[in-house]
């Protein structure tokens, strides 16, 4: 049987039971939000750039209405259908809170051995990051615990720290690989990854960044040689397992022009394209991955305003720059990314933790929004278009999640606080009531 | 009956229906402890300072014991008497875990109306604080909506932010007034802030801040009308409700002089001293207030080395420095407390975060920890002992609480940390499993 409501509305989704949609009753209600934020209406091409970052329209008394583990009704409490409210809907009560799209937490480095709190203790006596890398520390100290540890173990390391991340209201999450540096643990890394996603509710988008730093066994034959491994013995293992290889492009990691190279012939393979570039110094690593059109451009504290507007021109808006505000307080950098001036520049800008044992030991994403606020100079609302919507697009997710709109995944957080202002405005403090994924509260 | 036990233990306590303690079985014991902080065998006469600070004990694989409301025994696992395990016996495992003392948080301002939520946005367009203050923003807003609202609302708000206090580890709070600015309504704050003190478990000492600015009525009058004012008509009423006299001394708020003036006179009538100085300008108020023998001087930001050690020697190390590293990082200064230093010259610090709607809307505590390490260059241990010991100095709670010895109150805390160095490391994280406040696991 034809169901003739499909036709006018787009937003209706097949119902249980083989029943039209137009007539089942939600399964999920989350109503009476002092406001919901919505994220809707952007542009299907591209994500969020300039003022529509911060232009967003926000509901007032609204609701949002699941079938199943898909958003089918957004809007304010006036027009919710009470017909479509049956015994079987579960109510969530929202007054005086936002509510908001699951936070998609686009950069984090989840699959690791060991931490290194102690390696925090030099760093405070004041060795340099690159001082410490030099000396066999830093990410080689955590490869070492990765390959020490067991299958096992590193699972059950991710699966803590994803439900550390599901507490912050984080719905989907990128994990990088890279702390392998071999090909068994790299694909192990991979593995874990992916079974971590499998085990419990929050998303997992796996990538690869076997090219994070040149492993000892390489040291000699030099980062050339350490990717043409990657691109002949890993990487063709790796189709269908992973969407994104990734390259961090740095002095004492690997260099323009081998970065350049291995990102092409990632390319070639049909691998989408990201880059960790412009953390610590200017090599152009930005510009050069968005010219082979990566999807985004992480870390970015030293990429110059003028080149963020070149950038912005020459991908067309495609290219996001993810900024990552806690690691340069973790590092006790003075710089931060010139997020206030990418936006101006109409560059799309995404915010994530880089969750990681060297560089970012955190996965409190609502206080990465509150340092993108006080040193990158972003409004709230911006900020959590950051972490939402543009972070989707980040890791190609934006027709699933980021925004509260009718054939979305249901992925919806309930905050303890009145208004947008609040969420960065309370230091520190993790907001998240309560946790949807996918139609489930959590 | 006497019991011999007395005799050869200082660490005997009468157990339940007078049986002597050392027969009893414990009530609580949190066993396995990868590290017990004990804090302890520090000097009694005044808090940790120099290399005291950071030089404490760590027990591994240890316990603490509590009889009722107490803790009695602290010590390696190895050492635990088995015969006072009784199957009333309350086991709490902790192994892998780091066991310290409850969190002392010696510097809120928990009880106001409101919150400044939308001046924050002010703030990130560029406003300065004292800007926004002259322009009857800041503070002032603050106390228009702490005098508009009801003793039950404060009551209520107050409730719920000593609950996310709780969950972070606090277990005893400093909570001033300061946003009533009248007779009534400061009343009315520490009627609420000791009311709230009864109805939850954390413990509250109430301090009074009337002297934070000048209100509005007494704008003309100025600062000195307004001090005399509060000494005649406020004062005398607090004897007995409150310990402390705060006095917030800066430009825009009390000048050096007038300060002076009133905590002289407030001493005579039998209070203990505070004062909020050099936040934002070096005008001398620590000094000022230590030479007064106040008990703590707060903020320091703009405190000079050289003045750190003067204060230091002049106040036989027992005025408590409390640094509040948040406050800088809300109000995007760069400059913070110079800890390092001031530790160094044997000068007493303290932490804590300040909490307040205008310049640190924080509760999180280990983040401030984190901020003391990465800014102001505390070592994981400073930062532990300066939350816990000497915070319960600044606000004279050292022989209840601050550390795990026989005799004190079993406040105690199970983290998910496996070791000290990882308490500041996983940045802005909750570490806290487990909160015990008198012997009562919350
Ligand atoms: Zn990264
Ligand atoms: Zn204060």
């Amino acid at each position: 049987m034809d169901s003739p409501s499909l036709a006018v509305s787009p937003h209706v989704l097949p119902g249980p039971l083989g029943t039209p949609a137009g007539l089942s009753p939600y399964t999920l209600v989350i109503q009476h939000a002092a406001q919901v934020l919505t994220l809707a209406g952007g542009p299907t091409d591209r994500p969020l750039a300039g003022d529509a970052l911060g232009n967003w329209a926000v509901i007032e008394d609204g609701y949002v209405a699941c079938l199943g583990p898909t958003i089918v009704a957004v809007g304010r409490m006036s027009e919710l259908t009470p017909a479509r409210i049956g015994p079987g809907t579960r109510l969530i009560n929202a007054t005086g809170c936002v509510v908001m799209p699951g936070v998609v937490e686009c950069h984090t480095h989840l699959v690791f051995g060991g931490n290194r709190a102690s390696e925090f203790e030099r760093k405070l006596r004041g060795e340099s990051y690159l001082d410490i890398l030099a000396g066999g520390g830093g990410i080689l100290s955590t490869v070492r615990a990765t390959r020490a540890a067991s299958e096992a173990e590193l699972l059950a390391n991710a699966l803590q720290h994803l439900e550390g991340f599901r507490r912050y209201g984080v719905t989907t999450l990128e994990a990088k690989s890279g702390y392998g540096l071999d090909r068994d643990t790299e694909l192990r890394l991979v593995r874990v990854a992916r079974e971590a996603g499998h085990q419990q509710p929050v998303r997992v988008v796996p990538t690869f960044l076997g090219a994070h730093v040149v492993p000892p066994e390489f040291k000699a034959a030099g980062p050339r040689a350490y990717v043409d491994f990657i691109l002949r013995e890993v990487l063709p293992d790796l189709k269908g397992q992973v969407a994104f290889v990734d390259v961090f492009c740095e002095e004492g990691a690997f260099p323009l022009a081998v970065a350049r190279y291995y990102l092409e012939q990632a390319r070639k393979m049909g691998f989408r394209l990201k880059i960790h570039a412009e953390q610590l110094h200017d090599l152009g690593g930005c510009e050069m991955a968005a010219s082979l059109g990566a999807l985004s451009v992480d870390h970015c504290d030293y990429l110059t305003p003028a080149a963020a507007a070149r950038l912005g021109q020459q991908s067309q808006g495609r290219t996001v720059a993810v900024l990552l505000p806690l690691v340069p307080l973790f590092l006790r950098q003075e710089k931060f990314a010139a997020g206030r001036e990418f936006i101006d520049a109409g560059l799309p800008v995404a915010l994530s933790t880089d969750f990681n044992p060297g560089s970012c030991p955190s996965k409190n994403v609502w206080l990465s929004l509150s340092v993108a606020c006080l040193k990158m100079g972003f409004t709230p609302k911006e900020a959590v278009a950051a972490v939402t919507l543009n972070a989707a697009w980040a890791i190609g997710q934006q027709r699933n999640c980021g925004s509260l709109e009718p054939g979305k995944q249901a992925d919806v957080l309930v905050l303890r606080r009145a208004s947008i202002a609040e969420i960065p405005y309370w230091l520190g403090e993790n907001p998240v009531r309560d946790v949807v994924i996918g139609g489930c509260l959590c």
